[in-house]
């Protein structure tokens, strides 16, 4: 193996955090060396900062890092950002200035018209946006995020029915608690039960589509001219974000062309073979009740979406179900595939 | 109390006949005398013949009728039938032959043009239906059906607006795992998890919503002119279907006007007084993440449609959430109202 | 209904403050008329104050009451405490000393050897430490308690067989997660999960099982010389501690002895129908697979112990199940039923 | 790699023959080359005679073979048994009988005088009852057995305690639905429930222990005199059985006796390195809260059993909390060890 590229996180002991931490184990390009994290935990090991909530033990070589206060300083220069969105406007920004190139997965700065809100098989050609971010910033470093995790899911369903020019998209999401973070979700509230609201995740669902399937513009991104509409609920799942879809296509093609376009989606960290791409972006099943979260959703590492069902809808055009990862594909994960992104563009050189 | 009206129960040992004897129980009108099951129960006692899968035992002075074979013979005029759809058919006209009132929850003769798809507070008018049944078929009995569980919730969601020209309905269902009946779902299927497909059950959904909202001419219903889509969802919840719903309504009322019509919304069973009719059919909720199943389902005795977080829809007009009990107003409680109404308007004299 | 007496509610914002809210609807000896709670809430309507957890909505009349600070002044004279314990203490110990009958289902107080820690089907004698608690204390009020939920049902468990001479005793409960209250536990903890520890329940349970079962011996209470050994769970239901119990009976009856002991079990508050007590307070069922939480918890208004199961132990002599209402027998209920034994023996005039 | 030596198995359609499947994929002795099953069955590929109940698809390779009837005939020499306990008995012995070595996961030949009952790292030297076995019922092969799914887990929390002299043993399982396989229990029975039933499993607990942690002698083994009492109840978890274990030693031990006797116990799978052998068999874990099923159970690979909470138990000696995997180191990874170690043995040459 040669040299990896030396890599931190904002937001470290947090449960985004440690995502991070799990997704980044034995990463053949990132070496995470470096834990920023608020004063409180400053000073203290890994371990002694924060409570595990993943599966086993924090990983061993990780647990005894020192966490530091979330400063520029001595941080490496790929910074991945974990951070509550009450801190992160000031602190990826100071990162940026400083000349690191945070990755974001935090909400703060997605919709600002100079930052590329990233998912790399579908809006690679975003990252333009960067050298005119760093021209009107003064910024030697950069900021680059990814999408909501409802968002992707969503997103990577549309992204193969683009070419049939999207107008009209209804979505209905259920969304697993882990994307409420820890401790999130009380259990009083969720157990047996279906929560019909997510706080201003059905305003992030809206927007963030239509700049992910917007065109780079010289300075800015046109976004996609489809109305979306979105109803967000919890479910008591532990993993995996579903979502059924109602989409209108004004090129009407036929339900064959629908299917043979979500086969036939690749991307640009397909054609690379980043190390985080799954081989298909989005998988196709063929089962009458499919995909399912608990069944599906750890399949390919997590980083695939799963599209089933594709039907013809009586009141827009069709009507399919997806499926993502909300924790992996929608977080750590796709943050991890926009930093290799980048770096195969030689970004992070 | 006056003399009661005697009733049996088609299906009494299954899950939904289960609910009708738990619903039936106090009723002020009817008396509960006459348990009909399989050839495999009949001439047992209804406590051997059976396991009760609802909350503690089966009621005393029921427990210890004798089930009957399901044939017209010696049953009440009134049965409700709860019958299997595999044998609901064949056994329902013979009751309905024979010169019986048959209230049914079994889907098999609803779409039938003669037979009346009854929720009592939207289309009451459509027991004139009735006459013609009887003539046609030579019965002296008659069949009268409620919707799907599914169905009910969206309908009393959508009866109010009807008023405002509804035109498009996409609707995404939350459905309970009780709505599959016993054993139904395997836990090993559902337990943190979702399955996005119910058999026949998003073809009901849009096929019986526009007979329900439609209009009696003569001879038939003319089904209500909107194109009406279906995603169905079950999700680990005991009790309560939830719907999200966006709907088009060529009549463009102000939200206002919407809301208005929620609260407003009354029929005639609750201006008769029906004894299980609540006060209001409707329950339009104002906070910002409710109704929700486990919180609400209950209430109301079960027989209200709980609806909210109405909003503008950016594709359709405006979207909300409802919610309803899936075994109470979604299966017997529908059947004992339909009932009730019938009998309010001297069909059972 | 004659004049009820006025009671009030320390601690009537938290999960345990609603319960007993809703328990004390409609009681007919007692009228709520009085909330109290921390200074940030008092001077609010009760509805602002908080965030209803229960089914429904909180009671109109309840909603609209002035929240009080937590102070003796214009409280009534009988209060019921369902106060955190880390504030427990010194207000309980200053409304008892301002002369008010606290009614506590706070820990603090359980194992201070001059307040009994009542089960009125149980221990109604160890009222007799009052007078020496107010003489000691110098207090015209006086403190008493209730048990933790857990040991509730472990001891109207073992109540039965106490003529039996209970010599060891060995239990792992199975606790609901409204025992830990609101927010209480994290789904993310819980969900599909089991947590094999809850922060200092084995000790409650082994010691409070010890001195409820014990003898009133003039100023103290002699503890059932009996070893109690508890492994304390948390598993994903909502409501009702099931408890697994083997236990050794120094008399060695025979197992129909053991039987006949639990359906033959009465108390006071039964010989005196006091309004909350249940018919039965220890349910035998015969069906070998019960009791269930979800399926029996709800019977009797919550109020009785369900027992099962019972068989012979190849270790201790015999082994049961045992379950019950967390938090109505385990906390809301228990207290109210105290404050009826109290009225019942005069202590309330 | 070497010439891998042909397996098959039996019951290869149902749940526990798809764990076979899976856990045999990539081994590195074993190649999965035969799938039988029923009548009903055989003649179709493998991807056409079940639906796949495991995370995932059926392995691609697997899905293609053509299923083949329960008889001798064609079939490996080793065959694992999957099978239903209500045909085990007949095929198995067939099978034996005909010459194949059986290592089967039924219930049915365990406690058999002349059976081996295994867990390898506890009593390996059961095999020795193999010979008398092809005496006695004059068959060229053999049938060794593995302990259920929630036995495993106490026996492996206990091995390490034998030492001490076992002498009474009280325990209470928690456990999962996966135990029973599919569609096992239903959703109506165990969402936010416990079942506090499961048949015949305490029986097999308190039986299989004795044998398990017996000794050989000559034909048969001499079982372990020690008293156990289990409870066992079934709650909402997927994958993982938890045990709550009180235990009197009578060489009273201290407890940091037990403590270093759970972290040094190794056993002959670990002194061979046998493929499926975890490093260490049991894992004691310091936190105050664990092992739990989410979190823990996955690790090595399924392989190990997780302990924890040791602490003294007021009635025996001292209590603790284990923890392992039901379908895997309780069924499929039993049996597939079973297999390494009698290959160790040279009983596969």
């Amino acid at each position: 193996m040669q040299t990896r590229i030396e890599v931190g996180i904002l937001g470290a002991t947090g449960m985004v955090g440690q995502h991070f931490i799990r997704f980044l184990q034995g990463h053949p390009w990132f070496e995470l060396k470096w834990l920023g994290a608020s004063d409180r935990s400053a000073g203290k090991k890994y371990r002694d900062a924060m409570t595990w909530h993943l599966g086993g033990d924090a990983p061993a070589g990780i647990a005894d890092l020192l966490v530091e206060d979330s400063k520029p300083g001595n941080a490496p220069r790929l910074v991945f950002s974990a951070m509550d969105a009450s801190v992160a406007s000031e602190i990826e920004q100071a990162f940026a200035q400083a000349g690191h190139v945070v990755v974001s997965n935090s909400k703060n700065h997605r919709m600002e018209p100079d930052v590329p809100l990233l998912v790399p098989e579908i809006n690679p050609g975003h990252l333009k946006l960067v050298p005119g971010q760093q021209r009107t910033r003064r910024w030697n470093g950069q900021i680059v995020t990814n999408p909501n995790c409802s968002t992707v899911v969503l997103t990577m369903g549309l992204a193969p029915l683009k070419q049939f020019q999207i107008s009209k998209v209804i979505v209905t999401t259920l969304q697993a608690i882990s994307g409420a973070g820890y401790p999130g979700v009380a259990s009083m509230d969720i157990m047996g039960n279906v929560i019909p609201f997510i706080g201003g995740e059905e305003e992030k669902m809206q927007q963030e589509t239509q700049k992910i399937l917007g065109e780079f513009r010289g300075d800015h991104i046109e976004p996609l001219a489809a109305a979306v509409s979105a109803h967000c609920n919890r479910v008591p799942v532990i993993d995996g974000h579903t979502a059924t879809v109602s989409v209108e296509l004004a090129a009407k093609p036929s339900i064959v062309d629908l299917q043979q376009a979500f086969e036939a989606f690749r991307g640009v960290p397909q054609d690379r073979s980043l190390p985080s791409a799954p081989p298909r972006p989005v998988i196709y099943m063929e089962e009458g009740n499919r995909p399912q979260p608990r069944r599906d959703v750890e399949r390919e590492r997590g980083m695939a979406a799963f599209v089933g069902r594709l039907r013809a809808c009586p009141v827009l055009d069709y009507k399919f179900v997806a499926l993502g990862h909300n924790t992996i594909r929608g977080a750590a994960g796709a943050a991890v595939l926009n930093a290799e992104l980048m770096h195969s563009e030689g970004m992070l050189d």
